[in-house]
């Protein structure tokens, strides 16, 4: 039985997270739930699985023996085994490093926190043997392709859907609405994570936390755009075979593999791929010039230090412009490319000057963008 | 240094095999060749490798430090680290029996082996520690994706190319010629293979392979037509994952994972996969109707006993008929139907009747395919 704590509970990944534990119910215990804003849908969940731990973001009223904690206490509490890390942004990272430093595994969904300190937090896991099992679906697919392999690889490549809009032209994408970027082909996700899928944002961020995650260098990390998302990654090994993981689009698989690993359990509730029905699966080339976000990133990634923290928060504080309809496609792009511009980055950075660096690039994107006309007035 | 006893070096794969091991002279030592009827190029190859051991089938005259003996003997002799069984038919099936007796490494590439005689071959290599390495494309993909993988497989999904005439009409397929037929669109291999490619039949026998390689029952194989040979096989976990493994279609890669095994050794003269280039991988569902031999194999896989070693006997008198033009495409497939009704099975059977099985289906299928009007006169 493996006692879980879920942090982010009520996010898309939270609850699909629970949807496995209720499949299995002799193999997982939630004792711990973390929630933000959707108190009500926490409540819902505590009920349900009556976590002896709880952390609220907001005020909640709950049953007395339910202890409420900080989600740094809970995610180093003694009775947790894993730490399911389902928050948004930044605000997993110090949970996470509490984790950690407890040597709890750490089932990792928050894109940001290798990201933005993956120096930082890959260290320390080594240091403390705290085990990170990467639960976004690339990251799971290289996981899986490079299970019972030695280090003999040649590239890691990622794949990407391409997100709605891969085959608008420029001008296209210049005019394209929030609404329209939330609609994505393939995968249902939260609102931020849908956006930066739109951009390709989120594959640059993907290539950051697997450079981290597998200790390989960006110059083996390679990304091809594949619209219907079955082939969720590739290795390639010295020897020039290549592997790849497949499955329908559905995060429940990864999540379910990141807490059954290594262990692979049988779960009818999971969709069967039917290659035939497929029919067909397609490989592009990525297009940078109209996808800028994507080479922003890989930038950051590659320049390492503050960089990567100042591409998040920039990243954050744009997408929330877009979807409050307040600036354009491109316009996030600009956003994140001007606020990178005006950073002096630290090299090898401390875990305070990585959040200094998150801090100040909030504020100077939000400052710039409307000072710049990237935004648009309310 | 691993050293090297190659069986049927002068055929497809014994020529790729050789390639393999004069790219790596530091990790593999060709101690053991042995030719059939190609006795030219097995004296160049005497004489460039340099091998102790030699085998050949009709007279060769060489130099005198070269020692002559049966391939039984040279499959079991104490300086041979590994044993590729690059043989065709049934050749090869003593001296892969000796080569087990003594424990050593094989390398498999002859398909008749386990589809003939897969209860005793795998028992045997048990009883005796020997470890059979499959050299198939198709094989040697399941064993890259079940490295390192427990137990919790629920399908292998052998994949086809479908040979030259997949979306051929059947009025198409009843007067294809041999010539046609050696045109293969993927793949060189040697005429029989060829041949076997075109009619289905090769995929029926490594349906029977798999199922004994990697104790899978017949139920849990699946093939599925996929014409670029890119994805040579998949296999899907019991929570519904897939793994599939990808190279450009060169036999060298198989067989060197085979020779290297664990390891993976770079190879620049391998070709490598681009998965843009390629652009798009196609899966379709096969046709029984068309491929009747598909159908007839895994029919003689599934009742087991003396009936894989009566199809194999029957195919290779049929396949022979066919390469002479004096049979039809489905001129095959009736010769092996009608030899594999006459045939009485044994179940659980012995070597010698294995043997005896395949001798009389020969003299049978020659028999009848003459009596029946399934022949052409020369």
């Amino acid at each position: 039985m493996r006692r879980l704590a879920i942090l982010g509970s009520t996010g898309s990944i939270g609850q699909q997270t629970l949807d496995i534990a209720r499949a299995f119910p002799n193999r997982f215990k939630v004792i711990g739930l973390a929630g933000g804003k959707n108190t009500s849908l926490l409540a819902k969940q505590v009920e349900q699985f009556q976590p002896q731990l709880v952390y609220s973001a907001l005020n909640l009223s709950l049953p007395n023996k339910v202890k409420f904690l900080s989600m740094e206490e809970m995610a180093s509490h003694p009775e947790v085994d894993i730490v399911v890390v389902a928050t948004a942004g930044k605000t997993g990272l110090a949970p996470t490093l509490a984790a950690i430093r407890a040597s709890k595994k750490i089932a990792l969904a928050n894109k940001e926190i290798l990201a933005m300190a993956g120096e930082i937090v890959t260290a320390e896991a080594n240091r403390h043997h705290a085990q990170i099992l990467p639960i976004d679906s690339e990251h799971s697919a290289v996981w899986q392709c490079l299970r019972g392999e030695k280090a003999e690889v040649a590239r890691l490549i990622l794949t990407a859907s391409g997100g709605p809009f891969y085959h608008h032209s420029l001008s296209q994408l210049a005019n394209v609405t929030a609404e329209e970027a939330l609609r994505h082909p393939t995968w249902r996700m939260g609102k931020k994570v849908t956006i930066d899928s739109a951009t390709l944002m989120n594959k640059g961020l993907e290539a950051i936390e697997a450079h981290w995650l597998f200790s390989i260098p960006f110059s083996k990390i390679e990304i091809v755009i594949h619209p219907q998302s079955i082939v969720h990654s590739l290795v390639e090994f010295t020897d020039g075979s290549l592997k790849a993981q497949l499955s329908f689009p559905d995060m429940h698989l990864p999540i379910q593999y990141a807490l059954s690993y290594p262990k692979r359990l049988p779960n009818s509730e999971l969709p069967r791929l039917d290659l035939v029905q497929v029919n067909s699966l397609a490989f592009e080339p990525v297009n940078y010039d109209n996808f800028p976000c994507l080479k922003l990133a890989l930038e950051a990634g590659k320049k390492g230090g503050t960089y990567p923290s100042v591409l998040c928060a920039a990243d954050e504080v744009a997408t929330e412009l877009f979807l409050a309809n307040r600036t354009s496609f491109f316009g996030i792009a600009e956003i994140v490319a001007k606020t990178i511009s005006l950073h002096r980055g630290t090299a090898n950075p401390a875990l305070d000057e990585i959040l200094g660096a998150y801090t100040w690039a909030r504020e100077t994107a939000l400052k710039l963008a409307c000072e710049e006309s990237l935004c648009w007035k309310q």
